[in-house]
């Protein structure tokens, strides 16, 4: 299993919606997956940092991974976000996603109390025993609050169906280091926007991205341009997308979607409280970068 | 109610207690909280950091609410913890708080995506309207992933009923330059254990703690030291009881505590996975420091 | 030795003014450092950061470190800086400071490339043994790009002659950890302006500051207050000094000390490039608090 | 000038070797400065961090500068370090450096206050006039204290013989958001050994390193292969080096490189103290790293 990784590519990350009423906006989700999964995406990713995973109640968890599931219909293979700060909610919510048909599912260790090795090392370990579908680890200190050095992310990847790593420190020295600690098989995503290109040349299996929302074509031709060996080719499709990859990563996944759908012909309703939409001087500032993208008329 | 805020001097931060299947332990809460109350602290802190707060169901919450206003008794004021990741859970725990008696409530700021000081100022204030007791805003960026700077702590203490600051950064400067922000009658507690002498030198109306489950008595000399202007007493009560306040804050609350009952006599169950108990070799090491405060025999 | 440091109270840093062709104005330091020890400060250090100590030539610093003694001439107390960043010159000024009358040295293991423990206490012990009078260690990683730990700084201490310590960090737990690693006699001294109060509180034998160049009788009256243990008094006079103290760390020693004797009426020269003289609008808000604090009439 | 920087590809970094009594080793370090030309790199830079410039007295950098220099004989292009703490000293090197025959220079604003925006600027358009030779300019907020953010090299970047930029932060984004603020054509170097392959695959022109005393086959084929953009072959040569890259990170050049030749066969003298040499249980491992990669028999 470690060998052949179920993902690689563009994988693509959904916001959850949600109605005026602040309840989900499941027929909305849909939409938005199928538009991902049409534009050429390699995976679906639902209930990650951009779909507000731990904002959500578990129904309301339930409700988006079979939503999401039921949409992709097997077109390309899904990855379901199941982390919860209590060992075991995250259980149930891997044997949820394993019973609705999930390809793998991903755990972020979350923390409130800084979790030890040995918690996060048993954490995980109960979760892989939960299941039979492979696991990615997803690493972002940034969000979770807990850092997962290499070297246990190592450890980690010696529990037989852990077999993915996702990194979002934004350091590329962590991939190159968990190369030298794995082996050159090792199969790791990148999670950081901005670093999207030093991890596709750093040898990352796929991008997990909230952004083929808006600019699928150019997420997908920098992959396809590292894919080809063009690092010139991807060096340029990088750059025409990197202000953008930016703004996301400064202002916040759920907000900028959420604004860049809605200035692009899709309204989304509000974000979950305390989130609150994209101030309106960003959304004039997202509004040029789309503009400069094409993905809006000037 | 500005000038007179309802808690000041030891408040006691009790843990949540479990059985070994893992369910809340109500008895063992009341009968800890009893023997604080008893030991004399001056206030009561249910579902603080210390009470795994976050690792609860909204169920268990209000039972421990409860149950632990119900052993106070009135006796001394209390100071529920309500923090929820979402607007409408901290509401509806802050409501549940106040029907159940509470003095105030206590609001942490949590983050998964960083909150901007719209979305903190918009969700504290959404929740002091929700209520008509007062409430502590709470500043613990080590848990909460987010930092409340002395400028943002003082446009929340705008908000009419939030009447205290809890602060654990553990920068003393932090405190003076609220108090040069707000003015010498603002009321801020110090939730760092190891900062206890500072925070008090600099005029905190209070010491937010879990120690007195094991040195009450320490705890409270402190206090009195402080309150009786003697600087050099409050200096050696703070020096016997610093090795055990820097144990407890790097090997966090729950393990400490929990595990410093358990040798002193009150068997506390299993901590929520992933929260596992103390190390072993660090129990030996809390049991030399219990023996040299004289809470073990030799 | 240890017991009975030659240091206490209000320790003065002098800044190395210049003539306007960048060159010392040797007169001019003397009626600062005349200055400063007729308003009863109780001791006085030359050659310390905010002296511009690294800035000056070899023959600048044995200039400086003449004046500055020749003119307390025994009144009080002197504290040499002698800090280079190789170990051959930084003992030859600590033997020249010995020479010249200076009543302790005191070094800062400045870095380049970052310092190993082994380096430090090499460095250290080869300064210590090249003279007979006490060496005050100075931690300051903001300036210096070496964190000396507590731990580090304790075995420091081991070394017969060096006696003080100063610490900038200011982290009030670095102090407390140092009392509870040396015992209550281990004589520090606070080098960072805003943690005056709590370095008193915490038992600090002495403030290392460069503010009696414009508030001698604020800085004086916070030390009065504490050595009579009266904390209320210390916080009023140090809440009274806090947005100067405050003010002095952000823009920098040199800086603010220059345009502050420059608006006090004595005026000093440039600084030594790449240093440039406090910006205009900062000047503007010195000169607010210096009216603030009568230093200045309105 | 812009256009066409005058360095490209393995920048090599020659130590500055020391005799048993301290003194400069100068003919040892012509030799080592000979044996990298003669192994193909494609420019010589010395009295960088590994050639340990702070240390070094104006006498020695100069006789250092000269005797690179002359060992070069004009085969690849020079880089000569001129850095110092105030500004007339390293309008000094910079002219004393153009008058040997550099190519460019390379400029590390040093700190110890921290210098602001304009004071950087001041420093750098200072040297800039004095000479007209290109500049570099470095960032290495580790060593110097002071970070120089892509919004201030952009300006920098503006002063017409400022050319290059040396950016040794070990943060790729750095480097992409320089492109996004100068261009494509904008002529930065890598100066964090294990970011080389990142570096690279980002656009940057060369690789400033030490490396080359021990391992320059493995440099110049990281090169060659990125030249021929045979990213595969680029991620094979790069990880082979990485452990060796890492080492030399962790324990700093002029310790790893000094061990590192006397292992292979150049016994290199003391380093300037308060360095200490590389310690014996490092200097097991680096052997041990040495023979895995054939530059030492087994």
């Amino acid at each position: 299993m470690k060998k052949t990784p179920p993902l690689h590519g563009i994988i693509a990350y959904p916001i959850t919606p949600l109605r005026d009423d602040g309840s989900l906006d499941l027929p909305l989700l849909a939409a938005l997956v199928e538009r991902m999964v049409s534009a050429g995406v390699h995976g679906i990713a639902p209930l990650g940092s951009t779909g507000i995973l731990p904002y959500l109640t578990d129904d309301e968890r339930e409700a988006v991974t079979e939503t999401a599931l039921r949409q992709v219909a097997g077109r390309v293979p899904t990855l379901v976000g199941v982390s919860s700060l209590t060992t075991a909610r995250a259980i149930h919510h891997a044997r949820f996603a394993e019973r609705a048909g999930a390809t793998a599912v991903m755990v972020l260790p979350m923390s409130y109390w800084k979790l030890t090795d040995a918690e996060i090392l048993t954490h995980v370990d109960a979760i892989a025993r939960a299941i039979g579908i492979p696991i990615a680890i997803y690493n972002n200190p940034a969000t979770a609050g807990v850092d997962l050095t290499p070297e246990l992310i190592a450890r980690l990847l010696e529990i037989p169906n852990v077999t993915m790593v996702k990194e979002s420190t934004g350091d590329v020295n962590r991939m190159h280091r968990l190369v030298q600690l794995c082996g050159d098989d090792v199969a790791f995503y990148n999670g950081s926007n901005p670093l999207a290109l030093a991890a596709f040349a750093a040898g990352a299996r796929g991008w997990c991205t909230a952004a083929p929302h808006l600019i699928p074509a150019l997420n997908l031709a920098l992959h396809d341009a590292i894919t080809r060996g063009d690092l010139d080719a991807a060096r340029r499709a990088f750059h025409a997308q990197l202000p953008l990859l930016r703004f996301m990563k400064e202002h916040g996944l759920p907000r900028v979607i959420a604004a860049g759908l809605t200035l692009t012909g899709t309204p989304v309703g509000p974000l979950r409280a305390p989130l609150l939409p994209l101030p309106e001087r960003h959304v004039a500032e997202l509004r040029r970068l789309l503009v400069d993208l094409g993905a809006l008329p000037a």
